[in-house]
């Protein structure tokens, strides 16, 4: 194989890794970043920098990893995709169904295969090369694009044809991530008002109906009422859930444990809990139960 | 070691395999069932039939596998604890915290161990002497009884001294299933109302994030709509989410997602879905949504 | 008319102002409370007092106005009312429907009339004889305590020939009136937060769409964060959700708001409320929203 | 006094009677609607018709009526303001607060004053001249279209000096309307299915606690299960229910019944209810029931 180039845009803690990654197999990167320190430290290990973002766009394929939709508006100009070269965006951001499905038709216009190909894991696994991805996308862009999929993910997951699909199995399974952490909030509370540890219960849970990352992980954050330093904060966790609720209106699909995980992060907010990590909701839970926090 | 003389009282499909894996470890068992078909299936396996309740309790422990608090009433007769001989009580129904709690005052009075231990497992798993067992009890009391859980456990997650903190566990436990099957079925409508398949979804899911037997059990049963044949059926789910509510109510500790749980399965309950297994809370979730049934 | 000789039980506020009502009108009142101070006074205005409670059933009709389900079990002994002598008993105290029942069927076997009559007013209405009385009971029952709904109410509302058709028409009346004071608890919340001053907004919506005591006293109330003297206090408030939430789940009857105002009332307990109007679920909202107490 | 030129922009079934309302009063109006039918009928009641929507902005002062947010965005036009004559725009539609908080903003930029009024009352009020207006904005400005609201209104409601709380309070109202149908959907659920009818329930509550419109008009049509014609659609109640919402969020407060609502109207409008009067809410809680729609 020889590598591609490749345009990339959105040098966060995640988009870092996943540049690393995609250079050490062997393509070309030309990165873009709003700010430039990152970009250095990918030229460092071979990138080139690019001048301005539309240069971006003129590489073989673009991949983006921007925060959000907000972000990801600037790389739906039709100027700049009138302009582009690239042959596939593949936009690994977790984004709005609302956005995909524009994105999917305006790239559509200009000649450009869409693929979304949002992800699972933290900057670790993304620097290790090892994200589950959720590919979604027509089969000639998804192929395009499957060597940098294989360089950056360990596992991919693919949900079709649109990519919009993607987009909603990532809001879905972030949904699930804030469920399962306002459950143990509320079991933790329930169990200590009743005087058990909640770190024994978390123990036990994990030991046995609910392995994996998520109950172990958030489920000792919430038991000891751990959230700091963030891994990812409260605002960020009420976007997704907005992310998730706006996806059910938009099919009219209500989501009521969505509504109450709002109205907890919310809460989590209204007192000062913005830059902790979203499983302070627990601290929601039991300041309703008056628990001390 | 030389076995024990147990009592044993409850032999629903739970307390047939632990009655089996307490004989196959070498304890005489004295059953007592309020219907004899299953005191026969275990007599023909070793096992002496008790003539009355009471005899039970002339054992040096008894062991009680009964359905529910209102079962359970039974066995909290003065009458017939100031009769018992048993130095301990092993009870491993799932019941009410505020019935843990009596019955261990009661016990207490009559000089008699009381030991809640609930299970995590089901029938087959019980039949294997594999279960998962929540122990709570006094260490004298629980000491007696160790050989027993040895018997009929994989493992025993200890929970303290007082009785009703492994109850407490038990309902936390159970409250968490009923919560990811809620957020599966709510997450898997999202999902399918924009395009998703919800099985691509649950075996992402499980596959990364929720791995075990719940996401990936329940998952494929929501994501299949498949109901049945009940593994545990939606008025069980509905008194569970009620034993968490009502532990709740007694700390002032409110729990919203519980809200949430009991609403969708008088839901359920209310469109004829009463002997179908709980996952039936998605056929709820579908049907806010307008979704096929 | 020559007056009726009415038993009379349950003298707390409420029943003093009946018991007068009744007495102003020409009834005889034999009386009868747990603790004997309020029968004084009832005394001091003509009434008997009654040795014991089995006395009263030997009235031609009997009155009770007792707190709640618990203190009126005392009256649904089979040997009370084996001996009684009375022809209907007029039961106006808010209880739950499922006793309601039972009560109805437990005097019919003994061929006693039930009949249902709680009560919408506060003390000093029923001491002008002035309560709404919402009624159900067989005719011939009805006709027979006319007089003295006509002695007690203002007006009275016929809910059929099933007494639990009454209660079921209280409880929904005290359901709306908590829905009524957390729908002002949020909405004031919201505008406070937007710069509004709760007053102008509440008097605003009593003055235009919401005329009538609840939304006017209760938004007061909550606009000003004046939670006493309490007129009715959380625990009260909790216990009348409650009864709505049984008599829903009763019938499979989900109830969202309920849910909401359950949770609700539970937090304002478990900050030390109790004590306090319910009203006070206003604090929670505020709590919720981070607004000053 | 001599009348006013006002410019009137919005001939909707509400702007209609209010133009007519202020002719009666002997103003002068410059009607703009994006459709012309309702300009021809203002016409023939003296008003002229204005060429162009900036037309309008040469008045002396801008009254508009229009339906959303999305509707008056068009009078945000920087450049349509940079030309405007008006020395005040009186905008009386329900919109959002932070629209509101940037017209207040944009029009000071322009030296042109703002005043938020929006309106309770049903067309047939607005032709009467009969409006409750809830109304905000500085003294200067508020005084210039003191004329205009007396002619528009029955009584004026005043919130201050910054026009957005107005618009908080209108908000508010709303989702008390809101609520209000919600809770007596969820009473009169709970009351038919022990047996109440629910119309003798809304007649006792109109009749004692909860006189008024609201109650006694919304609460016949759930009662009599009477969804149509609509008065008020359910993606309007939605619309505004997602105001409140918004509202709520933009201030971290959490607004619990305003989930339910979110999601009760998701409900209605996935069952096909969307030209249904926002009192169709009552056939969710019967869904949610299994009652008979």
């Amino acid at each position: 194989m020889t590598g591609m180039t490749v345009g990339f845009v959105g040098l966060g803690a995640m988009g870092q890794g996943m540049g690393a990654s995609l250079l050490r197999a062997g393509h070309r990167l030309l990165v873009w970043n709003r700010s430039p320190e990152p970009v250095a430290a990918l030229v460092a290990q071979g990138a080139d920098a690019a001048g301005r973002l539309a240069d971006v766009f003129a590489a073989e394929t673009v991949v983006s990893m921007l925060a959000d939709d907000h972000a990801v508006e600037q790389l739906l100009d039709p100027a700049l995709l009138a302009d582009a070269k690239a042959a596939v965006h593949l936009n690994m951001a977790t984004v709005s169904i609302a956005l995909a499905e524009r994105a999917e038709a305006l790239h559509s216009e200009h000649g450009i295969g869409y693929v979304a190909a949002p992800v699972l894991g933290r900057p670790q696994v993304a620097a290790a090369g090892e994200l589950n991805i959720l590919a979604a996308g027509d089969e000639t862009a998804l192929t395009k694009v499957a060597p940098l999929l294989s360089a950056m993910g360990g596992h991919t997951w693919h949900f079709g044809t649109r990519p919009s699909h993607a987009n909603a199995a990532k809001i879905s399974a972030n949904f699930l991530i804030a469920c399962a952490i306002e459950s143990m909030a509320e079991a933790c509370s329930l169990a200590e008002s009743h005087g058990v540890r909640p770190t024994d219960l978390v123990e036990m849970l994990s030991g046995t109906l609910f392995p994996g990352p998520i109950y172990s992980g958030y489920g000792a954050m919430v038991a000891e009422r751990r959230y700091e330093p963030a891994g990812f904060r409260v605002p960020l966790g009420l976007k997704d859930v907005n992310l998730a609720l706006t996806g059910g209106a938009a099919a009219n699909v209500p989501l009521p444990f969505g509504s109450v995980l709002r109205d907890a992060f919310l809460d989590a907010l209204a007192h000062g809990d913005g830059d902790k990590d979203w499983a302070a909701v627990a601290a929601v839970a039991r300041r309703r139960a008056g628990l001390p926090a």
